[in-house]
C-alpha cells in the first residue's frame, strides 16, 4: 500500500489490490480557540467538502487501513482512532461525485469498474492535537483544512450525517470513557478540559460539579501552580495519569451497576 | 432477496446480486432459566458452531439485510437489533470452512469466485424473547439451537471473539441505555430484571441498590401485586413505560456531565 489514500492508479487498478465495496472515512476532531473542529478536504470537482477517506488493501486489516489513511492527511502516527459505525444505506449516491472526480483527473472508467460500484463506508473517529497536524490535500482535493463542527461548509453526499453520528458517539463516550489526553498539552488547567467537555456537549457545565466529577475518576494528577504574573490567581495545572487513563478507556470510567 | 440467508445459488451467483467482500453476523441473545443464551448454527461440514450470518443485496440497506438474516433463523420481525462492530482482520481465515461447505453442498467453485474471497463481517446484536423464537437451520447447518454464552461449544473461525465483543458492548450498554424490554414478558417482578443484569455482568448485585437505581431512571411502572398463594409475600410486578424507555434508548439513561 502507498501512503496516499487515493492515488489515481487506485481508481484504475483498484480491483487488483483493494477490497471491493468497502471504504473508510475518518472524522478527525481537533480543538482550537474554544471550538471543536474537524479536518476536511475540499473536492476539486465541485468545491464541496468531504471527510478524508480511502480504501482497504486486500491483505490489510481495517484498523491498519484507517491509520494509514489518517497518517496521509495529518502526518500523525500515534493517534486515538476508533471505529464507530458502518454507513450502508443502499441510497448512498456517489455517482455524480465520481463523474466529477474522473473528469478532474482525466481518467475514463466504465460503469462496471470497481470504483463506480456501490460502497459501504466504515466511520472512524479520532481525537488529535490540533497543533501537531500538518494538513495534506490529495490529488482529488483543492485543500485540506480544519472546519468548525458547528458551522460546516456544504458537504459531499452523506458526510455531514457521518460527522453528526461521530459527534453523537463522542458525546456518549464522555459519559463512560475518558477523553482529552490526545487533545491537550501534557499539563493543562482544569478549565481547558472543562471547555472541551462543554464544546462537545454544546452546553455550559457547573465549574465545581465538573471539577468534583472529573477528579473522582482518579485519572488526573495535580501539578504545580501555573505562574501567570499574579501568583495568587494562578490555576493549578493537571496532567493525565496514563495508567488509570488507559485502563478507564478500556473498562469504562465508572460502573453504574 | 429470498428469505434464506445462504441458499446454495447465492454461492454460485453471488457476484450478480450480492455486495462483494461484506457479510453480516448476528449475535442473538436470549434469556432462559437464569442463563444468557445465544442462537447458533452447527455446520454440516465439521460440526463446529457458527453465528447466523448472511450477505447483503446489492440494492439492500445494511440494517435491512441484518433484519432479513435474523428473521430467517428466528421467525421474528420486530426486534432490537444493533450494529456494534466490524471485524476486518486480514487474517480472518474462512478457506478451510468454505471447502467443507462446498463439499457438503456438492458445489464446485474456483478460488477466484466471489464466495472464496476475503470478507469483512459486520456484527449486529439482538436481544430477543427466548419463548418467541422458532430456530430454523439453513442448508449448510445440521441444526439451529440456543447455547449458554458461558459454555460455548467449539466455534468456527473468529465467531467466539465476535460473541465476546458483543457481550462487551452489551455490558457497556447496561450503563447508559435501558435493556430488558425485548427479553421479558409485559409484566415482571423486579427480581427478573435484576437477574438479567447480573447474568450479563457476571456478578451479583445488591437488591436495594439495584432497585433504587433502576427505578430512578423513570422507565418502569409499578403494577399490581403478583398473587402467588401467599398475598403478603407476593412481589410487585412492573412494566416498562414505552415512551421513556425508547427515549432513553435514543438519548442515554442519564447524563454524567
Amino acid at each position: 500500500m502507498t501512503n496516499h489514500s487515493l492515488p489515481s492508479n487506485d481508481l484504475q487498478d483498484g480491483s487488483v489490490h483493494l477490497l471491493p465495496a468497502v471504504s473508510i472515512d475518518n472524522v478527525i476532531f481537533g480543538f482550537h480557540q474554544n471550538a471543536l473542529t474537524v479536518l476536511l478536504l475540499q473536492a476539486k470537482s465541485n468545491q464541496k467538502w468531504m471527510l478524508p477517506g480511502g480504501f482497504v488493501g486486500k491483505e490489510e486489516d481495517l484498523d491498519t487501513a484507517a491509520i494509514r489513511i489518517l497518517n496521509a492527511r495529518t502526518g500523525l502516527t500515534d493517534v486515538f482512532l476508533q471505529q464507530f459505525h458502518v454507513f450502508g444505506s443502499a441510497k448512498r449516491n456517489r455517482k455524480e461525485h465520481l463523474r466529477g472526480v474522473l473528469q478532474t483527473l482525466g481518467i475514463e472508467l466504465t460503469p462496471e469498474s470497481w470504483f463506480m460500484q456501490r460502497f459501504i463506508t466504515i466511520g472512524y473517529y479520532a481525537l488529535v492535537n490540533y497543533e501537531q497536524v500538518i494538513p495534506q490535500a490529495d490529488v482529488t482535493s483543492l485543500t485540506c483544512a480544519w472546519q468548525d463542527v458547528s458551522q460546516l461548509p456544504p458537504m459531499l453526499f452523506d458526510h455531514e450525517a457521518i460527522i453528526d453520528k461521530a459527534l453523537q458517539a463522542l458525546r456518549l463516550q464522555l459519559n463512560y470513557q475518558p477523553i482529552g489526553y490526545t487533545l491537550l498539552p501534557k499539563e493543562f488547567p482544569l478549565k481547558s478540559l472543562q471547555t472541551i467537555y462543554e464544546t462537545i456537549l454544546g452546553r455550559k457545565l457547573d465549574r465545581s460539579n465538573f471539577s468534583r466529577k472529573i477528579l473522582s475518576y482518579g485519572i488526573l494528577e495535580k501539578k504545580e501552580k501555573h505562574y501567570s504574573g499574579a501568583a495568587h490567581k494562578a490555576p493549578f495545572l493537571y496532567s493525565f495519569k496514563e495508567e488509570t487513563y488507559f485502563k478507564a478507556l478500556q473498562n469504562g470510567l465508572k460502573k453504574e451497576f
